[in-house]
Formats: structure tokens, sequence, C-alpha cells
């Protein structure tokens, strides 16, 4: 068994050090990651500049690789042959946020996984739900245990083809969890808001600022999970498509 | 009606004067668009640093905006309250190449119109799939036509909550198209390699290439709908769940 880890707030992340380090309870655990912080850069593949890749080391001391392209680069370029041995599986994280509802669309933690997975191999995407305003290192301990459980699960039995699990784990101590939960995705309350300011020559400028946005809690949901202390895992398809409202969309085409 | 558009490859760009040329026949028309190409950057929301919006005029002379935001930017912008009206439509294009199959993720004209949906409003992507080795300017005209009449039509009736349609015009007059297919989202199959080059000093360097992906034209996708010269209208759907594995997936997750 061997396992990539990428992220997407780059080589010197305290939650990719984690997660390396409790995935090499499965076997061999290749690290490449980007070597800057990409986060919101949402699914980016770099076609118009060659990309480097130097070897690191983790704060730890293990060994690593880091590139300068995007998440999914990370993933496409150790898949594409830049390892001497394959990779069996992607894990990506883990994230110092929670990734639901709309946000995964933003999400580089995901999109690396969603990249495994359009290359036929197991993605599995990691984030912690670290409470707002905490301050301070975050203890990724738990989650990391999680992670190892899930990959090692998916090891033993694999996945559905074309599915991304995309796992959030609850801030806190293992015991505090409650279990696992299989969810779908959320829906958020947007409550962006548009902050016009002044430079100091009088030209505006903007901020999309405003409050968080709020998941709604409807059970089931990733927002519902975690809100519970579970541990939400919600399969992800790269299959966008609205099949249900085919139909009625082919009626309404008529008349175009 | 108040229609917003934008797309990815920048303010420059002919596909964009030519959408918002066509869209002058439903209503008043707002250009707010990328001052610069983000040609594959996915969906981004910047929210790390202010953004900036210019006046500007486009080719033919018709009064623009454009920022130094995404596109998804740019339509946050324009629905956050940045334009005195209300927006009651966004349609994004019309870029260059055909956005199908799994590419959509990657795609910031198709984002931008997700960013509409995300706020509530119908959302509309529109690809002019132009032949592999055209050279010299491409005639968006036709698609210009086609984007009317379907933008036409959501006016008329709406669109189902959620749903983004990605619309990919074949290329050539709209006599030589067969009319319009609703179709799903295609697979694509990836052809892409690394490519290991080595600079002048000897260090190393990668580009991901290798032939561009074709599409398994099975009935009723995408790649199909181009191929027979129909216009294809995909409907996407925000909700990335894959729910028909939710039962499975609970079993299999009990053993965690």
């Amino acid at each position: 068994m061997h396992l990539l880890v990428t992220n997407d707030d780059g080589i010197h992340a305290a939650g990719l050090q984690a997660l390396a380090r409790s995935l090499r309870s499965l076997g061999e655990v290749t690290v490449l990651a980007p070597d800057r912080n990409w986060s919101a850069s949402g699914h980016v593949k770099t076609m118009h500049r060659p990309l480097r890749v130097r070897e690191v080391e983790l704060p730890d001391g293990s060994p690593a690789l880091c590139s300068d392209g995007a998440p999914s680069d990370c993933v496409a370029l150790a898949l594409l042959g830049l390892l001497k041995r394959p990779i069996d599986m992607v894990v990506s994280g883990i994230n110092p946020y929670a990734n639901l509802g709309h946000d995964v669309t933003y999400s580089g933690t995901v999109t690396a996984a969603m990249e495994a997975v359009i290359h036929g191999l197991p993605g599995i995407a990691v984030s912690l739900d670290t409470p707002e305003g905490h301050s301070g290192p975050r203890d990724y301990s738990a989650a990391a245990e999680v992670a190892a459980a899930i990959a090692r699960r998916v090891a033993e039995d694999g996945l559905p083809r074309g599915v991304v699990l995309n796992v959030n784990v609850p801030y806190g101590a293992r015991e505090s969890m409650r279990g696992v939960a299989v969810t779908r995705q959320g829906l958020r309350v947007y409550r962006d808001e548009l902050v016009r300011r002044e430079d100091p020559r009088g030209r505006p400028y903007y901020w999309i600022g405003g409050e968080s946005p709020s998941g709604l809690s409807e059970p089931d949901t990733d927002f519902w999970a975690l809100r519970e202390k579970y541990v939400s895992i919600t399969p992800l398809q790269l299959d966008l498509t609205a099949a249900e409202q085919l139909p009625m969309l082919r009626q309404w085409a008529e008349t175009i």
C-alpha cells in the first residue's frame, strides 16, 4: 500500500504532517504538497507553465516533496509517473477548517481528492472542524487517527468508482465523538456582504465580507453530523448532472 | 430584465463582447469581468485581499466594468450590491473552447454561473466548441444568438432552483446545427502525461502534457450532442452528494 498525502495549505502545515505520520501505520507514505498556501483556489490544473518539484523535510524530520503547482497538480504529478512506485490511494488534508456544503466547490483539499478519483484511484479529503475563535496551535491527533481508520477501511474494501469521501472531524478528543455518520452535503446560508472602503487617494476598493456562513442543520447533513459530534463522511460524485431535472428540461427546451 | 455578463478569459475577450451585444435584445446588460485571463482557475472566492473595480470600454465602444478578482468574484461583487439595479440573471462566456465532462470542475466559465445559483439567481455558462487546430479569429455570432434564445427561455419560464445550465454550442452557422439537446455530463478519457525536461543548469522541470482528452460519445452526453451538431444544454447541480451510494456506504462505515 503506497499512499500519497497532499493538502492545500502548503508543505509546512501541521495538519499535513499529522496526517502523514498517522497513515504510515498503513504502508508507505509519500508527501507531495504545494510550496505555498492555495486555500480557496478551487480545482486548478496548470498546463501553461512548467512545474518544479523539490525535496524537503517536514518539521518532524521526515522526507517530503513540494511543488510550485496547485493541490490537484501535486496529485497529477504523482499519478502521472513522477514517483518510482505507483500510488494506491490519495488522502488530502488535514484542512484546519471544515469543508461543508457548497464550500466544497472552493476547496483545494476536496479537489485534490477529486483529481485522484479522475485518475481512477480512491480519494479522501480530511478536514478538522476547528471552532470559530480558536487560538493557538490546533490538535490534529484525533482527526489523524480517524483519517487512518477510514483509509484502512478503504484499503480493505475499496470504494465505489467515481466517489470521493469528504471527511470532516469534530474538534476534540476521539472519546468525545459519537461515531461516524455518512451524510449528504448540506446547504450553506451565505451572509456575504460587500464592504466598500476608500484608499488614501479617495479611490474605492471592496472586501467580500460579512458574517461566516451558517449551515442549515437538517438531519443527515454534514453540518448536522458535526453539530452532533459525529465524524461526517460525505460521498461526493464527479458527475454534476442534475439527472432528476432532465425530463422536465427536455420539454422546456423544445421551444428554444 | 437586468443581465450580468462575465467570463473567465478577461474583459478583452471577443466572446464576452459578442455575448453582451446579443443579450441586449432581452434588456439591460451590465458587463463585469476579470481584468485578466483566469482560465482553468476553478471556483475562487477572494476574501484575503480587497478587490478593485474599474470602468472600461469594450472594443465596440460599449461601457463595461472590470475587476482584479476571479470570475466568481465578479459575480459576487455584482450580486452583493455593487450595481445600482439588482441583477435578474447571470450569463458567463462565451468561452472559446467547449466545457465538457469533468472539465467543468476546472472551468471559471461554469463556476461563475454556479456563483449566481448559490445566490439564488439563474446562471448560464456558454462555450463554443472551436475545432482543434482552428486559427484566426473565431466567429461567436451563432453561439451568441443561441445564448440569447436560451436566456430568453429562462427569462420567460425560470429554471429549477439550484440548477446551472452548461451550454456548449457547435462551431459553425446556426443553420448547420440540428437543434438543442438536453444532455448529461459525459466522461473524459484523460491522456495527460508527464513531460520531464531539464533547464540549462541540469535541473528537472515538468509539464503536464499529453494528447487532448477525448470524450466518450455515449448517447445523450454533452460530447455526443456536439459531435452530432446539436447545441448541448447540461443541467448541473451544486449538490455533489453521491446519493445512490448512501445506503451502501452506511453499511460500509459501520465497521470503522
